[in-house]
């Protein structure tokens, strides 16, 4: 027989396809473009002299450094856990290290879910923008998406429990510094959000990969910590509330580059979880997560303290170039955290054009807005991140773009 | 609403369950217990100094450092993927860098092609017995197996006929010294394997977990370099045979910590495999794999033979134990390489119950095989691993079970 395998291999999973904007930027290395595309840490702000002890210290001690290559259980590294569940104990949420799961970043947590409570056609709630991984986890598994659009204090309540009425098996959410609109849910709403979903019955998964950049005033309180109780649930065991799934990461507040972020989840949820963890690869690596762990313990806040001055003075940057440099015809969120400010463009005007034009004429580079959307509306948005640029380079990036928005502002007449 | 969210968790996922023989094992850890029962390495021949040396020099160099804890890109830290390309041609498989996927251990490879391949009600052809790991990771997909048996020589090629001819999706094999049997596929049966299944147009994913630890004679060529080319590719373009896919993996030959495994794959399903890995966990550890990549391209093969000298000893005891121990009704499998030796048992005799008595009454444990039989016949086998057990406690192990397994078969009557 002589079968076509590129055929055979090409027909599956046809819902899964490339974003034609991350090949893109791919491209975008060049020194000369100034990129405010990826939404990614700043590499100079690592704290790889701690890193650097933390290995040390594991290698000095035979039985540790044994155990860090070996394989671990796929709940993951436990004292890691304890810490997680004592952080978050500080940050409002009763959580036990029997609640926690460790994943590959924040990304696994979302691909996890996904694979537990997405089945082809269940409805998932999604915002309008809402953050493209989570979009590209959830697409495998053949949801129809709901799209619920936001205000500046993030999901807006009617369209949502329209939403829910319809039975979804999901609500999605990034309630901190939402990638890619950098809006937050407001505190008021928080709870009505979190009741809203109990009364159709239907999970939360908070995605709070931003929460600790947090650069004006005190971080909100997480979903998780307004969750409804679990019916049947003996008081004082530790179990997490019913109805909020948490992904947390330390990819945004330590580094990416050792892939540990977490789940926490209810136990009857945890269960099926951590089944999913071992058929997926396993466990986490012993190592990343036993060097984070020795390093967090005495370092997370003054980390994030160093993060979110660097930061802010990022965004106060942009936002200040932005309100000087930019036609009225713009729009633009104020971020109160996160790494992202996000821009509505005049209609007419296409996000991917637009990109195309800003590399071409003005060596700037962004992400174009409509691959956040599950509905693909949206092409005259763009997402800019300032995370990884030094303010003096935002500042002539954003006028750059400044100059080029205004002229094609004109050519629409 | 008084929502029951304990139930609807439950309720999801209902194939995926916990493997109860797991859950036992996790209560192994007391020193008293000889322990036949974990697949893995033995920490005492991990190569530390050079993977510390690796950690220094990428700590010496600024550039490095910073791309080692940044977020790579989703197809895999790019030197590491030629290196394995370069190692594999050395091994009988033309492979290019393009080819090559990096995934979080094999495991996470096969859970990317059970992803990509396999949906409800999908015929998947598997050994008896086979991979548990494959097993579970192929389960949450919901196929239906189909179950060929293995003789000495590997999988049986009547019966694989038969199985290809009812329109399966997957073969999945493990050519090299088999988890659970050791059992290797023979020099004679590998071409006609994988012209097999090309006529019936069935992808092999060929699982290379164990391939390095070769103890008698020379490693056979792996499936792949048997692999039908693909139509209309151009020659001498990069791109692998049709239907054969790769999961390799550094967890046996260098250390499983680090949790740095890879695909081999045709560009059609290749293109499809790194969208799978963008939305698993967006990209694998850059600092895992820059480690791996420095100790690997000068003491791989070091390695391999110091690994093999040690497990080669340590089959050679277990192997002369049994000869010396066991009661003529135990058949036992006498394997070349990897980790295990593989028991059947007189019927009458079920491994749960063998290992309760073994851990109770002699002190020894092992893997009951019936999980590793995707049909759940099997109940009379067992998996001993020698691979984690210095030869004096192989022996004495050995002999305890010998002990028990008299008693048991003669209570048999």
């Amino acid at each position: 027989m002589d079968l076509d395998w590129n055929n055979l291999y090409a027909a599956r999973m046809a819902r899964v396809t490339a974003s034609e904007i991350r090949e893109l930027l791919k491209l975008l290395d060049r020194p000369e473009i100034i990129s405010f595309a990826g939404g990614i840490p700043d590499t100079n702000l690592f704290p790889y002299d701690r890193i650097e002890r933390a290995h040390e210290r594991l290698f000095a001690d035979k039985a540790r450094r044994a155990q860090a290559f070996q394989y671990g259980i796929s709940e993951g590294y436990r004292p890691l856990r304890q810490w997680i569940a004592r952080h978050l104990g500080q940050h409002g949420a009763a959580v036990h290290a029997d609640d926690i799961l460790i994943t590959n970043g924040s990304q696994q947590g979302i691909e996890f879910v996904a694979k537990l409570l997405i089945s082809e056609g269940d409805k998932v709630i999604v915002t309008r923008p809402s953050y493209l991984g989570a979009l590209q986890a959830f697409s495998a598994y053949g949801p129809d998406y709901v799209s619920v659009p936001i205000d500046e204090d993030g999901i807006c309540l009617e369209p949502l429990e329209a939403a829910l009425r319809q039975g979804a098996k999901l609500l999605y959410l990034v309630p901190d510094y939402g990638n890619p609109t950098g809006v937050t849910l407001s505190e008021e709403r928080r709870p009505a959000v979190v009741e809203l979903a109990a009364r159709y019955g239907v999970p939360i998964l908070e995605d709070a990969a931003y929460t600790h950049l947090c650069y004006d005033g005190d971080p909100l309180s997480p979903l998780l910590s307004y969750a409804s109780p679990i019916k049947g649930g003996t008081p004082g065991e530790a179990s997490v509330s019913g109805n909020v799934i948490y992904a947390g990461t330390f990819s945004k507040s330590m580094v990416p580059g050792l892939r540990v972020g977490w789940l926490v989840a209810p136990r009857a949820a945890m269960q099926k979880l951590v089944l999913v963890k071992q058929a997926s690869d396993l466990c986490a690596s012993q190592y990343a997560q036993m060097v984070l762990h020795d390093v967090v313990q005495d370092v997370f806040d003054e980390q994030a303290d160093r993060l979110c001055d660097a930061y802010r003075e990022r965004r106060d940057a942009m936002l200040e170039a932005i309100r000087r440099h930019f036609p009225q015809s713009i729009r633009w969120t104020e971020p109160k955290g996160g790494m992202f400010v996000w821009l509505e463009l005049p209609e007419g005007l296409d996000g991917a054009e637009v990109l195309r034009r800003a590399i071409e004429e003005v060596q700037v580079a962004f992400v174009p807005g409509a691959a956040f959307f599950a509905d693909r509306s949206g092409a005259n948005t763009c997402r800019l991140s300032f995370s990884a640029v030094q303010p003096d380079r935002i500042r002539e990036g954003v006028a750059r773009l400044g100059n080029l928005f205004r002229r094609m502002t004109e050519e629409l007449g």
